[in-house]
């Protein structure tokens, strides 16, 4: 069996981790993000492939929701000094990863063969694949301008408005070695409850990887970050007002429409109603046992959507 | 007044520092060894540069005799963590030099303009000239093969008997701006006690910095690094073995007779008696006391060494 999930950052993580304590782990692709990379300091920095890699490997700052647990702040300190940019904050243990990365992206390695030796250098047994090893970089035109994703995140702290997003690169992208192959031969093809706009689109923005999920044998099911009628975290439903959504499940639905078979919505909310498959939980992750139930939710609605295939 | 004085690493960096204690920092000019200066890790490291950096904001470790105090090593044990060169020890606070430095570099600045920056940053006044922006390598042809700087020095720690040692890049390098200005303009040119083999002859080797110094009109005087018949610290002693060379002051003044006036040696040291101005005191430099006295001998044998010239 092979199970692949499209995630971002911490709330896909979340669920990889999940999945990864109800199957062996060898059995999932995570296909992620990297439309928040970006070049910081002269360093070639992956947020969302970073937070996968701590969060498999037992590393993740989980209080903090980003990072490594017990970082030591000794380089931004002495950056302050110097007069560098401060305000993307890089951890002592942290900068190794962006300083090796860096230096093996300039020497000609790949992002994916780069990723793999992180993942084997922690026996990380899920497949991390980023999305492609070429440049994509998401973009919002903003009520102050453009801004590139981090600045808007991190430095802007999601406040200006956004009125569009762009996903700069993703058309002319391929998709990174192994990620068709695994659409292809997945037994499931999971969405993970990331922001549908800003972490997930930027994958589907890139066109093989769309054309092989529309074409995929697998059953395609995503988990709505919509709960209690607002996002878990993050800018999703404050973007959605600003895109002129609906902060509900019929607007993740409608977003996620010509992929996905199925919609893992949490308990209570109002679940749309045409002709989505529709699995019902708490998907809210705070625990480890949380994570599993979700996983577990996740993987019985895609197991109901391939029967539900089979039979047409 | 201006003093210039080239200078390498830790005891260099202490002559420096004594004189900054004695007269106006701001009519001090270090030049300062970039032969030991190498790419780690994808990052532009310059030891000596640092050291004297470190040395006069106050900021160097004294105890370890490099580096920062107080640093932290998180991304140290990260590096390690993940496979990564670790024969270098790069504390947390360091690495934003080098970072820093890295970027800028990349970016098209040069090594002058960057040290000036970080000199300032820090509130130094003296003035910190790198002896060129061009790239110089010390190299050493050893007992085990050629080894860069480095190599022999961190990795190696000095263990390999030398045959040679070359600067690489030094025959085409251009003295950075401000080397010559300064060594023309001196009323003193003092060469620290560093070694003389590994961190005064790289600068000796920039054809336009020996040519400025041949024909200086301010007297060039030499702190020897020689202490009751050994070197105070590092490989000076082995190496000067290796070369064929007696463990003396006699030594020390061959090899610089062709720039020197005057030497200033240990009390008790048997002294070179070729005509060379001598002026003896305690050169060990274990406290800021010590430093001071130091300078002040080297200054005062400049002194007479310039009467000297005046009066030929």
């Amino acid at each position: 069996m092979t199970v692949v999930v499209l995630t971002g950052g911490v709330g896909g993580a979340k669920l990889v981790l999940g999945l990864a304590n109800v199957m062996p782990p060898e059995e999932i692709v995570a296909i992620v993000n990297t439309g928040d990379d970006f070049e910081h300091l002269g360093l070639s920095i992956s947020p969302d492939i970073d937070t996968l890699l701590y969060t498999l490997s037992g590393k993740a700052n989980t209080v903090q929701g980003w990072g490594r647990a017990g970082e030591s702040w000794g380089f931004m300190a002495a950056l302050r000094e110097l007069g560098g940019e401060d305000w993307f904050q890089l951890g002592d243990g942290d900068l190794a990863l962006h300083v090796l990365r860096s230096m093996r992206l300039r020497a000609g390695d790949s992002l994916s063969v780069v990723t793999r030796a992180f993942a084997q250098a922690w026996s990380i047994g899920v497949t991390v694949l980023p999305m492609s090893d070429d440049p994509v970089r998401t973009r919002l035109d903003t009520a102050i301008g453009p801004l590139d994703f981090q600045q808007y995140f991190v430095r802007e702290r999601c406040v200006p408005a956004v009125n569009a997003i762009r996903f700069d690169g993703a058309d002319g992208a391929s998709p990174a070695p192994g990620v068709i192959e695994a659409i292809a031969g997945a037994d499931a093809i999971l969405i993970a409850p990331s922001n549908p706009f800003l972490s997930i689109d930027p994958i589907l923005a890139v066109p093989a990887i769309r054309a092989a999920l529309l074409r995929a044998s697998g059953p395609v099911v995503a988990v709505s970050p919509i709960v209690g009628g607002a996002a878990v975290k993050g800018p999703t439903a404050k973007l959605m007002t600003e895109l002129g959504l609906a902060i509900d499940n019929h607007a993740i639905a409608r977003h996620y429409r010509a992929v996905i078979d199925g919609l893992v919505v949490h308990a209570g909310d109002p679940a749309p109603a045409d002709g989505l498959l529709i699995l019902e939980t708490d998907t809210m992750m705070t625990t480890l046992e949380d994570r599993i139930r979700v996983a577990r939710a996740t993987l019985a609605l895609a197991e109901s959507a391939g029967r539900r295939r089979s039979a047409v």
